[in-house]
């Protein structure tokens, strides 16, 4: 299937609404931009793509979508420089991973360059909505939804792939503790926890909602057949820190293959830090914990970029994790931020300039 | 909480597009009748509930439901009998295990009342559409989906619940063969199997696709630990009959507690039919069709009743099942259909009218 970029439908707002908010006082993911990015797959292809003012979609309330959950999502961000130059970071991933996501949920893939020029043209449509400042962003949410008109439980044969966008400021949780997961599981061996499937997410609310009442703020999943090996939290990959060294999960059909996983892996490469991708069995981290070796734990994600964590609890236990000077977490988070904000070398190739 | 039921709004269309139908030639789940039942939960409480004509409903793109998953579903059915009376098979039995799917997935229970006065209000409104005739009905599709606008990962804080009807025909899917799995899972030990959530359903839909590839029209699930003990299908619990006893599953939280799957071990007992639930190893199955024990698979279902499997997968083996005379699946169908149809006696008290 050839698909034509020079098809692409412009509808501009009349007036922006972005006199009307206080950009100094965002909630992560309530305020969107003017503009979105909207396309329809029906008879077999994806139609004309179209930006639009931001605004309501119309469903019948038999959409696939609300019934059976074919819905699979990306979470990526541009960022401005002191230039005013517009950068993504590692598009091309977040690209790559939607289109895996939907394939295990029967969906059809996404064009390419519909999806880049698409991205592009509504990020310099809306491009007042990137404020600089280090830690300034606009979070960008592309999806994609079943919009067929019936409850019979297949494939949808119509889609809506769409891109909204919501200004973000640097995110500050407090301090987080986690709760390491003993009965609820996110994810099945042979399922879709490596996908970006919509239900996925739904599904943390719930035991999210008691580790809150025990005090934590997140869960740490752990495998679901013996729940002795620690795989992710909610929306970021975890990494330990046992004395000097770094241990992280390997990515599997449990668990998402995150991008800045992978970055914090080569940043340790460039820093003669030692990684360990393997298997983290719960006794181990709770072992080193009650030994004092265990230096840090941190969450890898896009909203976050690098969380640390407080603490954790496992069974009745609590431990408290040391502050430390050195800290790899912060390190880290330095360093992608830099590189994400043009403000230092990108010897990897991450940035992405959108002109 | 109280809710008044004195505030039900009824707005009615003003032509039925009744006439448009052919109900000799209906798919499933692709016309809907007249009205539909809406209720918007905010502001911590349900509102006023309403019935209102069919027609598309307007969400924010950022609607909770596409990106998370929040939402839940159930199916049930009307059926009318030589009377004109209208009648519904254990409708509490839906009303509870909503609320029980809602609850896992953090979403707001629907008040009973509110529940039962919508459904039959609805039905009544909408009478015409329940053809009378053994195998006719009117499937009834209850469901609620996050509606705040807001993409961060947690419960929504607003929801809409609705319910649509589609006219159905008896089911005939032709001969089904199934394939059991041996990759891919559909629920993980501490997930949400056991909740009819959306996210369950596209799930399935890849890993269905390829076993249709392979000449099968279904999966039967097995554990995602071991792949060892065959747990439901998509959308049905199911039976096995190894001489002249049965075996089912037992439920857990991977597993749907079916309504149909109640009925069947009920009647078994009137029956005298020896019912053990308990795990059923794949290697008993695929052992017993060696022997020519294995008499009868078939599963339990509200949109099917009993779908009766003519063979079924196993690495690469196949097997077939021999047809029959004295079919339980067959004598289970009658007896359930007769009591739906208010032909038989009740002796259960399965039958709910309403009036
Ligand atoms: C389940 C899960 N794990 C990890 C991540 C982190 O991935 P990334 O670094 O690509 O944002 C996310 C968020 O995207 C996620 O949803
Ligand atoms: C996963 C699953 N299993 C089993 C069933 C059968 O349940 P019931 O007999 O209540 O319709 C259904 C359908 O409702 C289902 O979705």
């Amino acid at each position: 299937m050839k698909y034509d970029t020079n098809q692409l439908e412009i509808n501009k707002v009349q007036k922006s609404k972005i006199e009307e908010v206080n950009f100094e006082n965002l909630v992560f993911g309530e305020i969107f931009t003017d503009h979105m990015f909207v396309c329809d797959y029906e008879n077999g292809q994806w139609q004309t793509p179209k930006i639009t003012p931001y605004g309501p979609i119309q469903l019948d309330p038999s959409a696939k979508v609300f019934h059976y959950g074919q819905a699979v999502f990306e979470g990526m961000k541009a960022y401005k420089d002191d230039e005013d130059q517009i950068w993504l970071f590692r598009p091309e991933e977040n690209y790559k991973r939607i289109n895996k996501s939907s394939a295990r949920l029967a969906i059809p893939e996404f064009p390419k360059d519909y999806f880049f020029q698409g991205l592009e043209e509504l990020l310099k449509l809306d491009k007042d909505w990137i404020k600089k400042g280090f830690g300034n962003s606009l979070y960008i949410r592309p999806f994609v939804i079943a919009t067929e008109e019936c409850v019979s439980a297949n494939p949808a044969t119509k889609y809506k792939f769409m891109i909204i966008c919501s200004p973000a400021q640097a995110y500050y949780s407090g301090e987080v503790r986690v709760q390491f997961s003993e009965k609820y599981s996110r994810a099945a061996d042979g399922g879709v926890g490596a996908a970006k499937a919509a239900g996925n997410y739904a599904a943390q609310f719930y035991p999210t909602n008691l580790a809150k009442e025990a005090g934590f703020q997140q869960i740490i999943w752990t495998d679901a057949n013996t729940h002795d090996y620690l795989e992710e939290a909610g929306t970021m990959n975890i990494f330990f820190r046992i004395g000097d060294k770094l241990i992280t999960a390997p990515t599997s059909d449990r668990i998402l293959d995150g991008v800045t996983r992978k970055c914090v892996i080569d940043l340790a490469k460039d820093m003669n830090i030692e990684v360990e991708i393997r298997r983290v069995p719960v006794s181990e981290i709770v072992e080193a914990a009650r030994k004092g070796e265990l230096k840090e734990i941190f969450g890898s994600g896009t909203a976050t970029v690098i969380n640390p964590i407080a603490g954790f609890g496992y069974k009745d236990e609590k431990f408290e994790l040391p502050k430390m000077k050195d800290s790899y977490g912060k390190s880290f988070k330095d360093r992608l931020m830099k590189i994400q904000y043009n403000q230092a070398e990108d010897k990897h190739g991450w940035r992405y300039q959108v002109k």
